[in-house]
């Protein structure tokens, strides 16, 4: 058969999804459906309840044991691999260079499309279900943006009707620091934080020292920086995909009542830093590639610096439940792809003055909201400032989140046999301690 | 002579001055007026051209090599306190805890008291002058206050002159996350920053990409974590001594146009995280204890958390200079006992909600200015936002800095044998990169 037959014949896609199809056919089964598909291979650290942390990737319903995997020689160096794999955070994996990262992940990919099961799979295969996740990440520092126009502008509608979107918004990805020390896995329970509020009916401007009543999530993704940048040179646009390791999901948890109180002039400080948690699988960048979509159109037009071409969003699903007791609501349906500020524009910003980035800082996007009421990504949103109740599969309702309510997130991109999951991250609020303030 | 009678003619005050005399004296020579006394002994860490860096403590002209001095024995346990002093930041050796560092400075202090010149002096000194000091800790979170009512009054009668001191302002400590990665050492250059700013006569709400024409310093002082806390879990202002290693001196450089465009609603971001600039000797906080002073009044009376007993701030006489081409002018002396919200209280703020702290964390006061026009702690004030010009030694005039400028803090406290000293702060304003925007 002439190869320009061929050619005529199949179209381009249709090659490539073949290919691909081959190519990504792995001997271990991995569930339709998984999070964590061949395509995906996103990087976490774990123990098997003996404390002995390693790193590992995700396949499916197992984990690839990277330190066992170094060991047996998958990516040569044995030594310097073993060691690298055997650290408590991936931070010194990751400054390796993607370079080298993206060897070692073509590695096991190619490990996986083996022929047949190979004689050494049993040493490097550990079962995911008996797996404790840790914090993967040394977070040196956390920037929290605000780049969804949707919660920019409800919350804006909420704390001044007047004026929701401010001048500067369209203008710049508005973003702050936030507290890198209080970022915690998922599964970490979080304790309702005490904290200054104006009670309802109290005198005005004076605060009592009490338990928050508004303790809220935030649904948010975050990158993290795979490249560290010098202080005083600025990382452009173009430059991000090369600096931006891979993603989390996000949740900033929020004391809406604390932070009323405290955020004019400085920002939000206590209202946020009592905790944030992550997902304990990083997805690498290379992995979101094919879900790339358009952003939203932006307007006025972005100054040079932050002006980017061709595809800067995901499209990453994004599922917000609330369990209690043994029933799980979900309360929130987004995307990704809303942001109205892209992560290269995000970065862009970040470092225009000359600021440095150094590897493992996790940048998060903001609360994620979409258009329609069912896809805002707050309770603060979902119950408009507490006006409204979110009844629950079990018949209560929440305006904020109750003590030993559960919050869970989770994240994926794609479908069936080449889905991109996030896994999720979750967290159980426990009552606050007893004080006497 | 009896006992009693001794004890009859001498007052206690003397006894104490005539025995610290006694014990206070050193076979090295230690000029008078030093930053540097024996009661001082403040850390860093520093090279000697080659880049092998080691931790170090001040005295007079010289430098305590402590990996020299482990290596001879001085504190026992040599290979293990070698390791500590050879590391490239003091975290490690602060997070011993003050058990440990408290007897190493004894150890110290006890060998710069022998009767004579010991033989190991020659291998233990380092000339001062000959020393090039880099950062001394790594910094995995860096927040700051806001504390000086002063300064606070200041620029809200500036930004918002109905509505000077918002309504939080004398209830809580107001704070927020500053960026950690981009504070570095005295003697760092810092770049003119680029950003988004309203130009004067602009369209309204138009930025337009610029260097900064506002460029400013701040006036701080900081103190450093020395023990963590768990997540969840709040210091009282009885316990924050516990957790206070040591105090640096603090700039904290800002771009005033940048700051103003941005900031509402999340806070300060590029017009600070450009770069901060430390002293490099971490002075301990029980250096300091002789140099406590009262607070001033608060009113209204804190809420109990923020309540303290006893004398809760510090002496520390702080002045700065701006100096162009070989001339060098004091444009500021103010005090850190201005202070509204003493450290305790700022700790206590900080984690009262849970959040926990690192050893390494920077916690700066924020701007300390003074009651007087001559004691404002930056160029916003000084200049009162560009109104009034100062007017500098070598004839030329400044409202903000200019290239080439350097800036240069200096903070002490005591006198004359006895001075408990920062040296000093400085950095020299580098052009605006050439940038196309």
């Amino acid at each position: 058969m002439p190869a320009y037959f061929l050619q005529e014949t199949l179209k381009y896609a249709d090659i490539c999804c073949a290919l691909n199809k081959y190519l990504m056919h792995s001997w271990l089964s991995i569930p339709s459906e998984s999070d964590f598909s061949l395509q995906n291979l996103p990087y976490g650290v774990f123990h098997l309840g003996d404390g002995r942390l390693r790193a590992g990737m995700a396949i499916g319903d197992h984990i690839i044991d990277l330190a066992a995997a170094s060991e047996l020689g998958l990516f040569g160096k044995k030594r310097f691999f073993y060691k690298i794999f055997t650290q408590s955070t991936l931070n010194d994996f990751i400054a390796l260079g993607k370079p080298v990262t993206n060897r070692v992940r073509k590695k096991v990919q190619d490990w996986l499309r083996l022929e047949q099961r190979p004689d050494n799979a049993a040493q490097i295969l550990v079962n995911r279900a008996e797996a404790q996740m840790v914090m993967p990440i040394r977070v040196p520092n956390y920037t929290d943006f605000y780049s969804s126009i949707e919660h920019a502008t409800n919350v804006g509608k909420m704390f001044r009707p007047d004026n929701p979107l401010l001048p500067n918004w369209r203008w710049l990805p508005v973003g702050y620091h936030g507290r890198a020390s209080s970022i915690v896995v998922s599964g970490t329970p979080i304790r309702r934080p005490h904290g200054q509020i104006l009670p309802p009916g109290g005198a005005p401007d004076t605060p009592v020292f009490a338990a928050s009543r508004q303790l809220d999530f935030e649904l948010e993704m975050a990158f993290i920086i795979g490249k560290e940048s010098p202080l005083g040179t600025p990382i452009t646009v173009e430059q991000a995909d090369e600096y931006i390791f891979g993603l989390v999901i996000f949740n900033d948890w929020s004391a809406r009542d604390i932070q009323r109180w405290e955020y004019v002039p400085l920002g939000p400080f206590l209202g946020k830093n009592f905790g944030s948690s992550i997902s304990p699988w990083i997805v690498p960048l290379e992995a979101l590639k094919p879900h790339r979509v358009k952003s939203p159109k932006q307007q006025p037009e972005p100054l040079p610096y932050l002006a980017t071409k061709g595809l800067q969003n995901y499209d990453i699903h994004l599922e917000v439940s609330l369990l209690h007791g043994d029933q799980s609501t979900v309360i929130s349906r987004s995307n990704t792809r809303y942001l109205y500020w892209s992560m290269a524009q995000q970065l862009a910003h970040h470092t225009v003055n000359g600021c440095n980035v150094q590897v493992g800082d996790m940048m998060a996007s903001g609360t994620i909201s979409g258009p329609t009421p069912g896809s805002f990504g707050s309770l603060l949103e979902l119950s408009w400032g507490g006006k409204h109740e979110i009844a629950l599969s079990d018949g209560t309702v929440r305006k904020f989140l109750e003590d030993g309510d559960t919050l869970r997130m989770r994240a994926w991109a794609g479908a069936a046999d080449r889905k991109v999951g996030f896994g999720q991250v979750e967290g159980t609020v426990l009552p606050a301690h007893d004080t006497a303030g």
